[in-house]
């Protein structure tokens, strides 16, 4: 049975930590959550300690309580196991399993995610606590979902990682002959003569090895994707419930998100935007696109959000009143079964003490516990969309390599950041009103119409002629600088840049990257402006479609365009870029589900298989806006024609 | 006897260390002191090699004959125990007594300060050589003080560290349940079940645990405090002449200088402005009323000051002609019954060659010495005023427990400085003319008329009912945003913050913290403008002053009134600041000792119990100033009517 | 026979790397090389783990192979030792030859250079593989060069490092009461009873002493310089041909150059332009100066250069066509008797993969490629001045133990950066035209009209008495503020900075270093303005040329002259800077080698012992340069009368 159907509609709740708390405030949770029509609730996330008070010995007694509470009062279980955070007596007993950084300190308790993901002590700890849960509780009526581990983020360098980095290559190479070319190490007298010479690359002299480096960040990933399946699959011995993990969407990644993908029952994401406002909006589509599109389109779970946070580095920035409506909405509309929240309850004390929650500390009678408890509301009325799905004409090729590859040291521009052209890309997109999957380079690229790859530094002959094929079958594709330049062994591609196959399919050759100083920006013959990055592009087919203006570059292409194979050789300012990717889309044929929506009011539509959609309209402004048409709206329960600044509409 | 009864007035003098140098110096050095009238010289601070050049091993020889010296030429001895710099035979000896960072990196010897507080083998040799120095000097003609250690500011995380916090938490709270309620442990599963388990908060995955840095930094300065104890009493044991330390006043701190304040005979600060100019006397104002403070008001000590040294970050700027008279009245105008400098003769060589000295490296024909000569002959004829006092009608609360919870990661924005905060509201008092105290928040109120509450984030319930208190007696508070948010345990108010008592007594609860954006700036109901933090408040009794114009707080109070108890919720603008402060002074009729003085032009009164008092007017601005009438200056000992530029006088 | 007598002209080529590549490219690199009229081939830098693939196992198969084959393609070798990169086996075997931080962190494989240069079992292995390839190719027909190592710029603080500062010290000063004199331990309680407890200056808890750093910078360097004597050594006991290393000029430094250039048999330098355009050029001339100078003036060589390579921290910007050509032809105007690059090909893999090459990556049909032809055969026509050298009438003096203590912590300005400095001194006389010498401070200097002595912190009593007896004879001198300020072993002059014979030959006495505020500007009495640093200088004998304005200076002798020798106490801006030079050039009768050339036209001679000379002509500006009168032009083999934009003349 799918969660939602468990459930009977969208998922709504939070993280619930009854542990920090005692008796009567659990009698006012009840109360609370009944009135605010919460039905799922994530228990467990940090209460190792307590369920496992010594090592071997549990203590499950107040954990029963709990979730025979919560059953009984109509709210089902989000069931985590507590690996994230390993008690003091876990560390204390395997120091060895504490995690080491590149600089050899090993870190201690007294935090969270204080282990080492490939220490054996670590990982048999992990699968007993996993399997006694399961074991308990895997067919408790009021369980619904499984909630493996917490946000897999961390890294290590320490022995017990040198070792399973070696069998991984031992795996993936077969020959430490293979491993001595793929690495290069003919380079800088690198070349290894036993596989216990290899080490992760752990803080050195000068440059570290790029090949080492992408190889260390793919091992690491399989590695904590190993560690997630242990469980899951100690879970599946016990239970039939759905199993997930909570993954992190933001702008780093220690995880290759499309292989999670194809290994959890749902997936689900924790989603905090990175700044206030328009941004906050847009950023919560780049977020719940990626979900979708790493769950290959099937309908995700946004586990955490906050209802009063913006995380913008060195505070925390509030949120505005309607924001826990619009948000949790847009990313429903984006293809969320539902609105969970980091956490019911704000603690008291402890390392997230600031961290809003859906009853304050200043408790009920709040702001915020009155939105949420509205949100619960109007959730109730769109029950009948779970399941429904979304579907996107264009695609942002999205790729862990290139990521990687671009964030070792070594590289030719500090301004080639893969994460922010990723979001820009996706960002001219949502602007333009349409909406975007992801796609993996060697994805079938077929059902799109447009298909963009940003950045796309490695790509592998594979996925070369992916690209080939979509465009010799009249695919409209956009590719863009510093893409396609060495292949999966981060080898460059030689006789000029990208490789040969997408050298062909765009009809040109660089010779030369040419990177730009810091804010340096120069003219393009249409009078725009160019910055970051440029290239020597020779034109083998391709027509220019701009050029570039000064130096050495001078009437060069910087621009060009093959048929419907476009290639841009630097970054384009803002206003030129979207209009180029607004040409593009007209080429295509594509256009947004509701044309003519002022900038910022966005328009996302959920089918269901049977012929139903619903369209999701959010105003992000500060203007009302007006609709094309009267329509059935589910948030108000009422027909509406115009939405208030900041306002939603959910139209049958 | 009084330190300056046995002085016969002021001390002056500084930091003597005639181990540098050799006898046709100290020969010039006596002639020099002489002439410029130095009483105080502080001797041995870093002579521990020379003192015990082996482990038990002592030569005194060599001090005898500079103690014998500087009393035959009319200089005391303020003769300090040398433990903030063991020699390297000692830390190659005892290499587990070296400091280690909280990542473990164990420094080593080759500066000073290469000690561990709680390393036993340190404490035990710190005790000895005090102990064998109070032997041979306690009852010396010449010892005036005795000065123990030197700066106590280091920290440590290892070990010796691990095992003395332990033993700490054990003595507080009694039970390792109470230290799991008061860290709230239940969050991130970081429960403990074993005393063994605790360990400093060294490095770690993300966020410390806030309790347990907090209790840290709690521990550590007891810690220090005991090991200056252990040596105050080793002195006292053969010595009845007064003991003190140099405590640090700057922008850091790592002891609780209140509770410092009532082990030391007198209170002894090195003070090092961190501007030059108009804000180097604001900041001496500070440093002094602080160290005033710390010691109930009794006559303090400046016993380092730089004759040509203002620190900034990454250079050493120098100080104007003057400044050396007019820092060192501002100092003694604030209580300091002298004025010492480091040091005497800048070093030729080592670490501090480029620190400033009463002699410089150009010699006595030179405009630094000759500024030290006649602050020495001005000093002469101050002596009468040494043991009186200064008065405030004004209290700044200052607490160090709000300090350290917020410079803890986590806070909820990285603008909430505390010690600028603070700096901040002293200076608008200076600028307003009025003499500050700083009081704790549990300390008798009644004596002031106005008491400000700035950045007071712990605030225990003992204190909120002191203030309510003091508020109900009829005196005008003013609480400032983010104040009473926790208490000691650093548990959130719930409910509402402030805690309850306070709530009351402002009238108001505030329901939520809207930290601001960095540089945010928002417009207020009176035209002025606000930034740093905000915060929806609900009016419970008080009436809104000024109100928030834009966003979700528009209408809603930002400063608020409650009869005189007044409440600001961010940080408004200076102008504003200002006005607002000006207001609360008026309205608890508090005002300048000399009424009308243009800005920067200081005036502070010395009070004796005979009913005698002097005014120090001390003119930092470049412009000449008018006095209100003629008076007898003890500076130039003439009348005088007019200060001119930079110009000081003592009005007896 | 000299390098280029075995090469019959002047040295063209680079960095070979066959090991990365297989025999197809390789029978094309003997075509491209061919064409190119390469004649020298750096070989074996990066190969220890391909000659000697375990533990004193050689295989010298692969290299006898190419060695040979470029031989028969007239190429000759320029062989390296491969010492700078020790292979994975070597430091698996000898984890204590791994260098350590001053943090004690470890540093693994897995880049280059990770070696201790003081470890034993390092230094025996080098020696090793040196004595190897000495043997079996000291006698090649092909062979021309030795290159020892490559880039000697790592440091280490590890026991081993300990242990040979102990020695060096130990064999420097004799005694440890003369280490402690020396390093002022008196101060901070430093004293060192015993050898064993002096350790490197590893993380410590405030300020290092600054003798003991230095001392340890001074100790390396000579440590470093033992280590390539070992190799050199080796290699002479089988070898006739000409040894070297290629040394690193840069912005950092950790060799005393001046030791080398004397151990070398030819000076040989990398040299990567800092910055793009005509800072390029100047930072050009600056290497190629500095090169000359530390080989006495003796034709040097440039051994690695990029030919589209601009590192500027955070990225690699390109270089403009021509550049190639012209930078090429600045070294060798300079003194340089060949052009040779890192590398000949572009790597596919490995660190360096985006360092350019002679054969990019897009391969020989490419703009970089041509150039690098067209060079070739431009230096062809250039081999008849191989051999001729560079006359200079200035000279600037420059010290690596100034350099050193600057960067010191302690220091009283950040903004005191000798690097800078020194750039700042040589582009004031290379925009004037001016062909410059460096000098050390001890060097005769009557050779010279002009001697400039900007930043000299540390001048001896020795270089003090050197620079009087110059001034004495007539020579014009020109010191700059923060010059003469200690001696070598740090300790501050007494009375008055400079040292004594300094301030006799200056007639002036400094007082007071006043450091100004960062951004702080004041103004001069002639209208300009100064900035980082002022002093109060007293007149001596000198007349003050300007003066400061404001302040505490006010009428202050900023700028002074006393007879032909100068002071300047402050830095002053470009603007004065410049005519104050001119004015100097002009009073000591230097003058241009070609005059009117505008500014960025540099004109730099080299002088055949015969009386034949050629004219370096290089226009590094946008626009064309009309020559004083035509001449023949060995770069064009034509009669040239102007130089086109970027165009450049060798005229005979």
């Amino acid at each position: 049975m799918s969660l939602t159907n468990r459930l009977g509609g969208l998922a709504f709740g939070g993280d619930y930590n009854p542990e920090q708390w005692d008796e009567p405030v659990w009698k006012e949770d009840d109360e609370l959550m009944r009135r605010a029509k919460v039905n799922l609730a994530t228990v467990g996330v940090f209460s190792w300690a307590l369920l496992e008070p010594a090592e071997g010995v549990f203590d499950f007694a107040w954990l029963d309580a709990h979730l025979d509470r919560l059953h009984a009062n109509g709210v089902s279980a989000n069931l985590a196991t507590p690996t994230a955070s390993p008690p003091p007596w876990f560390t204390f007993a395997h120091p060895d399993a504490l995690p080491v950084t590149a600089e050899g300190v090993r870190l201690v308790h007294g935090s969270r995610d204080t282990y080492c993901t490939a220490a054996p002590a670590y990982r048999t700890a992990a699968r007993r606590i996993a399997s006694a849960l399961a074991e308990r509780y895997g067919d408790h009526p009021g369980l619904a979902l499984w909630h493996v581990h917490n946000e897999y983020t961390t890294l290590c360098w320490c022995d017990h990682v040198a070792e399973a980095f070696r069998a991984w290559l031992c795996e993936r190479y077969l020959s430490l002959d293979a491993v001595n070319e793929a690495w290069g190490t003919a380079f800088w007298s690198q070349h290894y003569t036993a596989w216990e010479q290899i080490l992760p690359p752990r803080a050195t002299q000068w440059h570290k090895n790029p090949g080492q480096a992408l190889d260390f960040r793919r091992f690491w990933s399989d590695e904590v994707l190993a560690a997630y399946r242990e469980q899951r699959d100690a879970i599946r011995a016990h239970s039939d419930r759905p199993v997930t993990t909570n993954l992190m969407v933001p702008g780093y990644q220690n995880l290759d998100l499309w292989q999670f993908g194809r290994e959890v029952d749902v997936v689900a994401i924790d989603h905090y935007p990175i700044a206030p406002g328009i941004d906050a909006a847009a950023d919560t589509a780049f977020g719940g696109d990626r979900a979708r599109s790493f769950g290959a389109g099937r309908p995700w779970l946004l586990m955490e959000q906050g209802t009063n946070t913006v995380y913008v580095g060195d505070r925390i920035l509030p949120k505005e009143p309607g924001d826990i409506l619009r948000h949790s909405l847009a990313h429903i509309a984006h293809g969320s079964d539902g609105a969970l929240f980091f956490q019911w309850r704000q603690s008291k004390a402890g390392a997230e003490q600031w961290h809003s929650a859906m009853v304050p500390h200043a408790g009920p009678d709040s702001r915020i516990h009155r939105e949420v408890t509205e949100l619960g509301e109007i959730l109730g009325r769109l029950g009948e969309l779970a399941g429904s799905t979304v579907r996107a004409d264009v695609a942002v090729l999205h790729d862990s390599d290139s990521w990687w590859a671009m964030t070792g040291d070594g590289s030719p521009s500090a301004d080639l950041n893969y994460h922010s052209t990723l979001g820009r890309v996706h960002r001219v997109l949502w602007d333009a009103g349409v909406t975007t999957d992801f796609a993996h380079p060697e994805d079938d690229l077929h059902g799109y119409r447009f298909v963009l790859a940003p950045a796309l530094f490695v790509l592998s002959d594979a996925g070369a002629a992916n690209l080939r094929r979509y465009v010799e079958a009249g695919g409209t594709l956009l590719v863009q600088y510093a893409t396609g330049v060495v292949d999966e062994r981060l080898h460059a591609r030689l006789g000029g840049y990208p490789t040969a196959e997408l050298r062909q399919a765009l009809g040109i050759r660089v010779e030369e990257h040419r990177p730009l100083a810091r804010d340096e920006r120069i003219p393009l013959s249409d009078g725009t402006f160019a910055s970051v990055w440029s290239e020597s592009v020779r034109l083998d087919g391709a027509e220019a479609v701009a050029t570039y203006t000064t130096g050495m570059l001078a009437d060069s292409p910087a621009v060009t365009r093959h048929g419907r194979a476009w290639y841009v050789s630097t970054r384009l300012d803002d206003a030129a870029y979207a209009a180029l990717v607004a040409r593009l889309l007209a080429d295509a044929d594509v256009t947004p589900d509701l044309p003519d929506l002022p900038p910022g009011v966005e328009c996302v539509t959920r089918h269901a298989p049977d012929g139903r959609h619903w369209r999701f309209v959010l105003n992000h402004t500060t203007e009302p806006v007006r609709l094309p048409e009267a329509a059935h709206d589910l948030v108000t329960a009422t027909t509406v024609r115009e939405l208030p600044p900041g306002g939603c509409a959910v139209l049958r």
